[in-house]
Parts: structure tokens; C-alpha cells; sequence
């Protein structure tokens, strides 16, 4: 492992982090939140201290592996975390550290799941950062940073590859640098048209941030304790629920588009599945809960909202699904396990993923039958390479090994196996909320600190698709 | 697909279910107990007349393949239970065929899970004919029926392949026959020697018939609605608890011991796996429950029972375990999950092939590391092949999407989350009781019609390693 390079990659990423503290003390104030603003502007002074003495360390002049990779990644969305925890501190808005790590580390992940039992008790300026980490999160911290932080292609290409959501979104086009100012125009032009909707509706400006943030990021945190609920209105509701929609869409299909290869970009597989997942838990769902709200209408209205909600992994809510029946509140499970598609701002399994999933399912149970016969997979057009399909089948064993351990040590909490389960796949997923106590209408609270953190090491894991942050924990990558 | 030589081996094996009837019909000449005896002597003609004229067709002399191995397996066992369920409906002793039909595949999957609210109420008959289906199943009615029904080498080869519980179980020694006598001559040493010591307790004759059958074969029927608590003795739960551990063994290492090398046996990683999980998982939960029962005498008793029970996947119970704190309850999940050891008598995922997958895994992320490592993985002293790695890795995706579509059929009772997801992971994995409504003081009569189907489908599916039983149900299989 070469430490310094890493250290210095991490350096650079916390200066960027202290520059971004910038804007909740602008919202701090606009508010007159004076000890918001105060803590902020402490927590930019230590972050750029911490930032500036880390870069410090010579990265020297030899190239990164995956290795290096995978540190930088895991390393600098725990520092963020851990910088980006301290104004809750400070202020003492969330006064215990974990519970304001947790809360942030939710953001940063683009989760949404949250600790706070009293969400409008919070400054503005608190509120706007919490969001705000969405929105930084949304697109992967280091795409974003990638940007501004001079890395040479083959570094960029590593970092790239442990953070991009899903299994195919690797190689968009040579010039990575290229891409990622691309992908970054399309996520900011797609968050001012939907500030721009939501504004039209009528919706204040400080809503609509806090909004688009969360919808953007795919994360899901409100200013409201009842989420979208509170406005009570289907123009914002069908706004969200459709860009909610739009962001779980690989983005390399709005870079085709981009590319006027308009065709090319609908005749998407992964598209198609993912549209056809969701009319299917539509339809389904609002059947299921048609008796509870009078009118189709009103149930097809709640049921997209939500499954618009789920399958992109925001966790936005309308209307409290813990207390649908029990066939909802299923298939409200299974999306959020499924996600979005790859190369979204989503989490998830991805359905790139149970799409090669069940393909190679299927290939293997004729190979069973046939011995002989040698099938290649196709995904989009192309012949998905053997490596790939392996790596899709370790990532569900990891996937439930993570999730078996986490509850285990949920559970120690002797809180309703419904809740383990489901919080800890509403954490690993990057969903928001779960069913039972962690559902809609609760919160994280009631969790220990021991559970909160590996809740929080599971929402990393989660959004880093698994192996950076294992690879971070492992004790073998630390000897020598 | 040759459905003549399929058809025949079936015929044939329905043939010998006839002649079994025999046994029950003795059991009900003993309780004097007429209407049951009317029954099995009416099925046993039933079956013999099924099984004759399947036999008449005439098979070919064309050697079979996978296709028609997967094809016999997955047709004998679903036609095993639907003859051996019609005594229960003849005698109205369990009127609803469907239901009869869940409990016998139950029985000869050796499951254990029930839908009888009233065990009690059951003719001696019927109570041992439904307990005896358990011993039968135990250890795979083909590897029995092999010893009967002349096959050849090679067509015994695939029916095993099909049939043999867990990964590495494949080849024993080069002669099928004898191996079958062999293991069959331990498996029934073995339930001689524990009947014996059950008597010596002073259990009555019958108990000790209907707990040998469910111990062997790790099935977990009892004649009694509180199963072995019913006896209240420490002696008889030490008994069966040490022997549902030995019956959950690899039955290879007992061929070991037969060939007197015992080293070689006691070498085992696998037995060194299984006896440390049971180790840990006795320790902590006698812990956790320790301040329920007053002593820790008490506490491990019952934890030992309970974990023996569970992780061989028998079912008995003394406690009910789903009043234990959130931590026991989800070890309990756990072990359900993970199941016995390979080429036993119990199901789940067998601890082998855990071991493979945590290999494979741990593996996968080495290499994503340094990506020129090539790395053999070893088991118990061998190379694994990379087929077999890869097998494993399909046959977890098939687990996870087989759970995942039984719960969404179940959840359509709209009963809790707990209940539907332990209900599937207590058939698929062949335990017995579940959590919450299926825990051990419940049963599975809740159901509908479709869910007791779906679950009959797990509990045949996770007996024969899912993939016979999702080969005979796929359209694809009947084509042409």
C-alpha cells in the first residue's frame, strides 16, 4: 500500500469539503443562526487544517493500483463523514458524535435514514447541509472531486472503478476527465429543471433545495418530519415521484442522448426492466392498497410515489407504507433490494445486476442439462465477459454475507426482527427507511451505538459497491 | 427428455411405496384402529396399480442423462407424497387434499413443518406412517431405492448427482451399489443404536419409533404437540440432541470410520466448521437466554437442544424458541440458513458449501487486488474445482430468488413479514417451525391453498438442491 499517495489524494478532498462549508454560512446567515454559522466556520477551519496537513504528504511520482483505489475511496467518504459530523456537534443540533456521524454518513451515501426524532427543531443552515451531502454524494464524491483533483487517467480510472455505481458503467468514454465534467453538466442541468418545476408550483426556495438535493442524490432526506407528505400536493408529488424516477436511470443513457444517439439510448435492456419493474409494483400495489384509500386514482397516486420512491433508493414518503398490507409492504422489500439501474445516483443491487444475475441462472441450468453447450451472456447488445458475471455472483454473496453479520449484531438491540432486517437492507441499500420501527413514520434512534455503527458501515459499503470499504477493514491490507 | 425410462423408474418406485404400506397397516392392526388400516390397504392398491402400469412402459436401452437423472428425481419425490397423502384423506384424518399433501411432502423432505393444529388427534397409524415418511426420506429414497431398482452405473451416477445432499458428496467409492448398501447400513446401525438407547430411557416403543424416524432423518415430526418437551427428561434430550448432531455429519466420514480410518475422518474441516458454529451459537444463546431459565445448567440444556435441532435442520423442540430475545431468534434464522453438513441427512446451504462461498470470496477480493494472483482454493486437504466454486455461487443466487418469489406469493395472506419470510426459509431449508405464527408452538394452517403449494414446492426444492425440481417445473424441460 503506498500510504502517501493516499493520504494525499484524502488531503486534497478535505480542502474541497472545507471550501463547501461556504454555503450552509451563507444560509446560516440568511436565517440569523449565529451558532450554526459559528460552528460551521470552526468545522471549515479544522477541515482545512486536517486537509492541508495531509497534503502535505508527497504523493511521490510512481502510479496507483487498485489497491491505492479502493483506500482513497473508502478513506475519503469516512473523513467526509467525520469532518462533515462536527457542525452537528459543535452546535450540539445532534450533540452525540455517533448519532451525528451516523446522520451524516446517511447523507454523504445518498441513505436518507436518519436518527432525529424532531426534524424541524433544526437550524435551516443544519437542515441545508444535511441535504446538501445528498447532493454531493449523488454523483460519487470522487467523480465530482475528480474534476477539480489533477489525477493522472490511469489513478482516475482505478478511483472510477471502485466507485461507479453498478456493474457496466466502466469505460464511457477514453478521456475520464471528459466524462465526468459531462455527467456532472447533465446531473446540475437536471437538478435546475427540477428546482425550476418546483418553484413553479409554488414551493419556497428553501424547500426546494433541500428537494432537489435529496431527489437528485437519490437520498431522501426532508426539512419535514412528513417528508413530501407535508405538502400535501400530486403536482410535487408526480414532479418528485418522475425525477425521482429519471435520476435511478443509468446516466449513460442522458449521455447518449447528449449525443443525439437518441435510439440507441431507449433500446436500453437495463431501461426497459427497470420501467417494467416499476409499472409492475404500480399496478400491483395500488390493487393491493385500493381499499384503504377510497379511489383508484388516489391509489395509483400513493403506490407510484412510492415505488418511485424505493426502487431509486431515495426513500421519500407520502403516505406511511408500514401500514399497507402485507403484499406492499413486500415488494416494497424486494425493490429496495433490486434498486436502480447502474451508473444511476441510486443504490441497490442494481437491476444491471439481478438482470446478468438471473441470466447466468438460467445459462447454468441448461449447462446442467446440455453439459456441452457453451453460451455466451448478452447484455445490451454485447457479450458480457465471464469475469464480469463472476464478480456479479461474489458481489450477492458478499452482499448477504454483510447483511447476515449486520443483523446479528442488530439484533442485540432485542428490537422486532421485522425492523433488524429490513433496517439493516434499508442501510446496505442506501433506501432511508424500513419497515417496523425504522419504517416511514419512525426513525434510527432507538439503535445502539455499537448498531449505528455498523449501520453506517454498511450504508458505505452499500453505496460503495461493497468491496473498497471491506477492502478498507480487512487487517491483510494493513500489515507490512 | 426420454420420458419412457423416466416413467418406468418412477413406476418402479411407486411400487416399492406400496409395499411399505404394509407398515402402518401393522401399526393400525396392533391399535386396533379399522378406518386406517381400510385406508392404507385402499392407497396401497392404489399405488401398486399407479406403479404397475408405469412400469409396463417399456424404458428402451438407451443410456439417460442429467435431464431424465433430474426428471426421476423430482417425479418420484412429488409422486412419493401425492400416494403418500391419500391415506390421510381416505380416513378423513386430514380431510383437505392439499393439506395432506403439504404434510407428507413435509414428511419425506424431511421437514418437519405441520399444519396440524391437533397432532394428538391422529390415529397411531397414521402418526407413524406420517413420521416414517421422514425416515425414508433421510437418507434420499434413491440412493435407497438404488440398492432395489437395478440401474445401471452411469444412470445411478446422475439420479445421485441429483439427489446427494450438498457439493462434495459426488463420488464415495467407484461402485455406486455398494456404497448405497454401505451408508444404508450406517443409517440404519445408527437408528438401531438410538432406539436402543431411548428404550433404555423407558420411552414407550412407539415415542421411540417416531423420534428415531424424525431424529435420522432429521426431519422433526413428533407424536406429541410439545415434540420432545413433551417428555420432559434431560436424558432423552441429551440422547437426540447428540444424535441429530451425528445423523446432521457428513456420512463420508462415517464410511471413514468403517474403513477404520479414523483420522482421516476426524480431519474433516467441515466437521471441524460444524462443531465450532454449533459451539458458538450454544455458547451465546445459552448466555442471552441465561437469565429466562434461573441456571446456566438450564439455559445450555435447552440451547444445545435447540441449536442441535435447528442447524441439522431436524425441527424438535423443547423450548419455544421464538419467546427467546432478538438475538437467539436470529442465530436460530442463521443456522437455519446454514444447515448441516454436506451428504447428510439435513438441508440448508450445508456448512461446506458455506465454507466454499466464504472462500470464494475472500478470494475474489485478493484478486482484486493484485489481479495477476492465481489462487487455487483448497478443501478438506483437494483442489476445488473452479466449476464447483462457480456452482456454488449459482446455487446461492437460485436460493435467494426462490426465497424471494415464495415470500411475495406467501405475503398475498397478508400475515406479518417474520412469519412469511421464516415460514420459506423453514421449507426451502427443510427445518420444521419457523418464527412468530410457524414458531414451534404454531403450525403452518394459517396458509392458503397457494402459499401451502408454493411452500410444498420449497420443501421439495430445497431437498433435492433446487435444481431437479426447478428443471421438472420449467416450461423448457417439456418442449418438443
Amino acid at each position: 500500500m503506498k500510504t502517501r499517495v493516499v493520504l494525499h489524494t484524502v488531503g486534497q478532498i478535505l480542502l474541497i469539503e472545507a471550501g463547501l462549508f461556504i454555503l450552509p454560512v451563507i444560509v446560516g446567515l440568511v436565517y440569523h443562526e449565529q451558532d450554526s454559522v459559528r460552528a460551521f466556520l470552526i468545522t471549515a477551519v479544522i477541515t482545512a487544517a486536517a486537509g492541508g496537513l495531509l497534503r502535505l504528504v508527497k504523493p511521490g511520482k510512481s502510479s496507483i493500483y487498485a489497491r491505492e483505489g479502493f483506500a482513497i475511496t473508502g478513506l475519503s467518504w469516512i473523513m467526509l463523514s467525520f469532518f462533515g459530523c462536527l457542525p452537528f456537534v459543535i452546535s450540539r443540533q445532534i450533540p452525540g458524535f455517533i448519532d451525528a456521524f451516523f446522520e451524516t454518513v446517511s447523507g454523504f451515501t445518498t441513505t436518507g435514514s436518519s436518527i432525529l426524532t424532531d426534524i424541524e427543531a433544526l437550524d435551516n443552515a443544519m437542515l441545508f447541509w444535511r441535504s446538501f451531502t445528498h447532493w454531493i454524494g449523488g454523483m460519487g464524491i470522487l467523480v465530482f472531486s475528480m474534476i477539480i483533483v489533477p489525477l493522472g487517467g490511469k489513478r482516475s480510472m482505478y478511483i472510477l472503478r471502485a466507485e461507479a455505481p453498478g456493474p457496466s458503467s466502466a469505460k464511457l468514454v477514453p478521456k475520464m476527465r471528459d466524462t465526468a465534467v459531462i455527467l456532472y453538466g447533465i446531473y446540475f442541468a437536471m437538478s435546475a429543471l427540477l428546482l425550476a418545476l418546483l418553484l413553479a408550483g409554488g414551493m419556497p426556495l428553501f424547500d426546494c433545495l433541500i428537494n432537489v438535493f435529496g431527489t437528485a442524490g437519490t437520498g431522501g432526506f426532508s426539512n419535514h418530519g412528513a417528508s413530501i407528505g407535508y405538502y400535501d400536493s400530486e403536482y410535487f408529488e408526480v414532479v418528485i415521484g418522475i425525477f425521482m424516477l429519471l435520476f435511478g436511470v443509468n446516466f449513460n443513457l442522458y449521455y447518449l442522448i447528449f449525443l443525439r444517439r437518441v435510439k440507441a439510448a431507449f433500446r436500453s435492456e437495463e431501461l426497459h426492466w427497470y420501467l417494467g419493474i416499476v409499472a409492475f409494483a404500480v399496478i400491483t400495489i395500488a390493487v393491493n392498497i385500493n381499499s384503504l384509500y377510497g379511489s383508484l386514482h388516489q391509489a395509483v397516486r400513493h403506490s407510484f410515489f412510492t415505488v418511485s420512491s424505493i426502487i431509486t433508493t431515495t426513500g421519500f414518503g407520502t403516505m406511511d407504507f408500514d401500514q399497507w398490507p402485507e403484499y406492499s409492504r413486500t415488494i416494497i422489500v424486494l425493490l429496495m433490494l433490486i434498486g436502480a439501474c447502474a451508473g444511476s445516483t441510486g443504490g441497490g443491487l442494481k437491476v444491471s445486476r439481478v438482470m446478468l444475475l438471473m441470466r447466468t441462472v438460467r445459462r447454468s441450468m441448461r449447462r446442467m442439462i446440455h453439459s456441452r453447450s457453451v453460451e455466451s451472456i448478452r447484455f445490451e447488445g454485447r457479450i458480457v465477459e465471464e469475469e464480469t458475471l463472476n464478480t456479479c455472483l461474489i458481489y450477492l454473496a458478499v452482499y448477504f454475507l454483510v447483511t447476515a453479520v449486520s443483523v446479528v449484531v442488530v439484533s442485540l438491540n432485542n428490537l422486532p426482527f421485522e425492523t433488524n432486517v429490513t433496517g439493516v437492507i434499508a442501510c446496505l441499500n442506501n433506501i432511508g427507511p424500513g419497515l417496523g420501527i425504522v419504517g416511514p413514520a419512525g426513525n434510527f434512534s432507538t439503535f445502539s451505538g455499537l448498531s449505528k455503527l455498523v449501520l453506517s458501515f454498511d450504508m458505505l459499503a452499500g453505496r460503495l459497491e461493497l468491496f473498497p470499504v471491506l477492502f478498507l477493514f480487512s487487517l491483510r491490507t494493513w500489515k507490512r
